[in-house]
């Protein structure tokens, strides 16, 4: 399959392809008006002070479902999903090392994990684009660069660690409705952290991407910077479980909810 | 003192006289632009079910904050305030029966006790009022309706139940800005569950309350429904935790942060 043809799937046939071991590539772009999950998979002693820790940070870590200990079907964000074999690739990681990239975990299985499917940017990224906003990562096919910022996440249990923001330059003209726009989606990272002077969320350099590539700010133009969606994984990471899985970059978990179905306001 | 007197305190003064028992009676009208919270305690093994019981219900169920275990101190919704104490006035259950009303839970605390503040509709009434919307059970001095519905709550552990709604007659000009209005304040129960027929969420009779006063629905009026505090309490003593504290009815915990401050949109 190539991605002009599976591109305007339904959710559910997409997640069939999916589970077939059919598509492994990433999921941006497809399903375009639907909600995408980042995904973490954790053994349940982890799982209240995680939980707690996404509580605490809502902005980095918006809690969209999370499943039974032990049961890996999704009940509430899509009908007819199972975590194991729904995403395209995952990262399995043992004491906080990534030890393996897979396409489906149906092996790794346990009676004690638990799944968080967590807001993704790319459900608010279709919203600006629809408001006529340019977003010049997308335009240039690069992967949104994200940095850590200096602004501490407040801690739950083992979970703590700086906030990870992505960076889009958005005309002046268009600051504020690119706020306005963003902040209706409360349950995909919601409106930005920051407007304006990196320096003062502890970013010295924009080229130093922590992930992504850095993509040009020009004259008329101010960094807009929205909490990121690799915050909770690299909180989990830092705590160092024995245990977790999560998807790969890009590889989102496509759910049956239209962005528009979720949205505040 | 009387209400006249501490009507109009900060939170942080209106929290020291009720921590030094010089006010046990009910938060409603007093400190009228804070975010007041309903409060749930509950020993640590019931603490991963309960929230994830809140994050599957945000209607009924907005979580505030979540106190580390054994640790009684608020940390975000408030600068220096004490579970124990703070509140006016408590329930102390044992195996889902109320076994004590009381002004402080100083005796009772134990190391494994979590607490829950959630939103309360308070802050949304002001809201309403401050659009011209009036509010006939604050007119009548009555406490708003409240009603057992016929929408199930979505499972969690040993949490379920039907959600608590409450009632307030709506002008039929004025229902489309009280749901917007309310719709800005997710963080306290958001836009209405329910528009027009009460049969419609199984509600047979509107003067059948399950807690507050009947009111009168007028000619040019609809009765609106929000999902109501009141959910996790009744969903909670349904699960009979050999141990739980509530606040009384009425008697919230006063927080620091001005509703305004918390709204969407």
């Amino acid at each position: 399959m190539n991605r002009e043809e599976v591109k305007d799937l339904k959710p559910s046939a997409l997640r069939a392809l999916i589970r077939d071991g059919r598509w492994t590539d990433h999921t941006i772009g497809l399903a375009a008006d639907y909600v995408q999950a980042n995904l973490v998979i954790l053994p349940r002693h982890y799982a209240f002070d995680f939980l707690v820790f996404c509580q605490r940070n809502p902005k980095p870590c918006p809690v969209l479902e999370v499943t039974e200990p032990g049961d890996p079907r999704i009940r509430y964000m899509a009908q007819e999903a199972d975590l194991r074999t729904d995403l395209p690739m995952y990262r399995v990681f043992k004491d906080g090392v990534c030890v393996d990239e897979v396409s489906d975990v149906n092996s790794l299985w346990r009676d004690d994990l638990v799944g968080f499917l967590l807001g993704c940017s790319a459900t608010f990224e279709y919203a600006l684009i629809r408001a006529n906003i340019r977003l010049r990562h997308i335009e240039e096919g690069k992967i949104t660069p994200a940095y850590v910022s200096g602004i501490p996440c407040n801690r739950a249990g083992p979970f703590s660690g700086p906030m990870v923001v992505s960076m889009r330059p958005i005309r002046y003209d268009q600051v504020l409705q690119a706020a306005r726009v963003t902040s209706r989606y409360t349950a995909t990272h919601g409106g930005p952290v920051h407007i304006g002077d990196p320096a003062a969320i502890g970013i010295t350099d924009l080229n130093e991407v922590m992930f992504g590539e850095p993509v040009e700010i020009r004259d008329n133009e101010l960094p807009v910077f929205w909490a990121c969606g690799i915050t909770p994984q690299a909180v989990a990471l830092q705590a160092r479980p024995e245990f977790m899985i999560t998807h790969l970059a890009g590889h989102m978990f496509v759910t049956d909810l239209l962005a528009d179905e979720i949205a505040v306001g």
